[in-house]
């Protein structure tokens, strides 16, 4: 079937590059290119297919985002077991908030794939949440299930869901490591420095050290981020000491 | 490991008897019946785990509910292609509204397996709806999500999703069958009776015969909607000429 599909509709440059590119974000080989492609297509573009429906990531929009839904709340059913019904309402409203969901997009740099008729500058800031979205929704159709669960617990899980920090028991890991160093008289040092390579979005790396030796480093689209995720790395390789004072 | 549980935890008389109601509800044979009997344990029983973890449906019914809208979401994105995002929304609402789901769970009479400290009488008609949603994520962590689908498509999508009638386009199939039959000259019955058998809850079955020969049959918990079902069975046999006019 695939090696009919290859023969009937050979792939296009652009399909090539785009296929190679989904490859290395996704973790695994793209089927259905064409569902893809609509996931990144904005409604600006007006195409329709040949029923006359229009292409763009509207539809698979509403279907990423309860497939996404659902693989927060069986994450975090499982993940914590003491909380009620009311508790894991309102930490899957945070995990998908629009807030949320556009920096996961941003920093998937989604918006490199987006075709739009409308300037970057004037989609507005939820473009990139919706993408997330229409993307999850995308790998849905293309793959199964299990793959949307894969995809979501590699790039929002384990990235971005921090059950502590969420519930608001730590505000910032930079403050919490500077406080529990300044206690236990230690030195430390942030170093943080633009890094953003050949990547069109600037990028920050920071490395953290402590008494002179480094302990973690982060890198993120802000400064703020990549200090916050070395800092994270930093307060759990030393958990218990600073949990125990 | 299912034969060491089976020596370690023997199935009390009570539990064989649940495993075997629930088979028969299920269309497949459940293994983890201790999350079933979460599924159908209400607050007021005031259960706690080992843990002190309190034990009912609350959680479960948040977990059902999401995969509950994502299968439904991903059937109606499949059934539409033409429905727009908002389109798709208002649908998905209207086939879990509360008051379809309380439907549902009355028709299946999960309420007999319920556990609660409130007489049945006080607890609400929400409940009903509420132990469908909860059944929904006791199969999901039984099981696994095309599981749920099955049973989803099985007891929502098949009796009780018709896009039609949801839209708007046809009310009524028992008013829409008598249009036509007058329009067209047939003589029509509707016979209606009782027929609760050994069921608990009162069922009542339904003839429907066009010109002295039965066509279909309904059965359902109201005459209303048994007439609606074998109407709607009448609808399908002649829709071609139905809708010629």
């Amino acid at each position: 079937m695939n090696f009919i599909r290859k023969i009937v509709k050979p792939h296009s440059e652009e399909d090539a590059q785009l296929y190679n590119e989904l490859k290395k974000l996704l973790n695994f080989s793209p089927r259905r290119i064409n569902k893809y492609k609509k996931a990144f297509t904005h409604r600006s573009v007006q195409m329709l297919d040949s029923k006359g429906i229009p292409i763009n990531y509207e539809r698979l929009e509403f279907l990423g985002d309860s497939i996404l839904g659902s693989v927060i709340a069986s994450y975090l059913y499982k993940k914590v077991p003491t909380g009620s019904e009311g508790y894991l309402t309102q930490m899957r409203s945070k995990i998908v908030s629009r807030e949320h969901l556009n920096e996961l997009g941003k920093d998937l740099d989604l918006i490199r794939f987006v075709k739009s008729n409308i300037d970057q500058a004037n989609v507005g800031d939820n473009i990139h949440g919706n993408i997330f979205e229409a993307l999850v929704g995308a790998i849905y159709l293309d793959k199964n299930y299990n793959t949307c669960q894969k995809f979501i617990y590699e790039n929002v899980i384990v990235p971005y869901v921090d059950i502590e920090k969420l519930e608001g028991k730590i505000t910032s890991y930079k403050g919490l490591i500077i406080e529990w160093c300044q206690k236990q008289k230690k030195k430390y040092t942030f170093d943080t420095y633009e890094d953003s390579g050949n990547e069109a979005i600037k990028h920050f790396s920071v490395k953290v050290s402590i008494d002179g030796e480094q302990i973690a480093k982060g890198r993120a689209t802000s400064k703020k981020k990549a200090e916050e995720q070395a800092a994270k790395r930093v307060y759990f390789a030393f958990q218990k000491e600073i949990n125990l004072g």
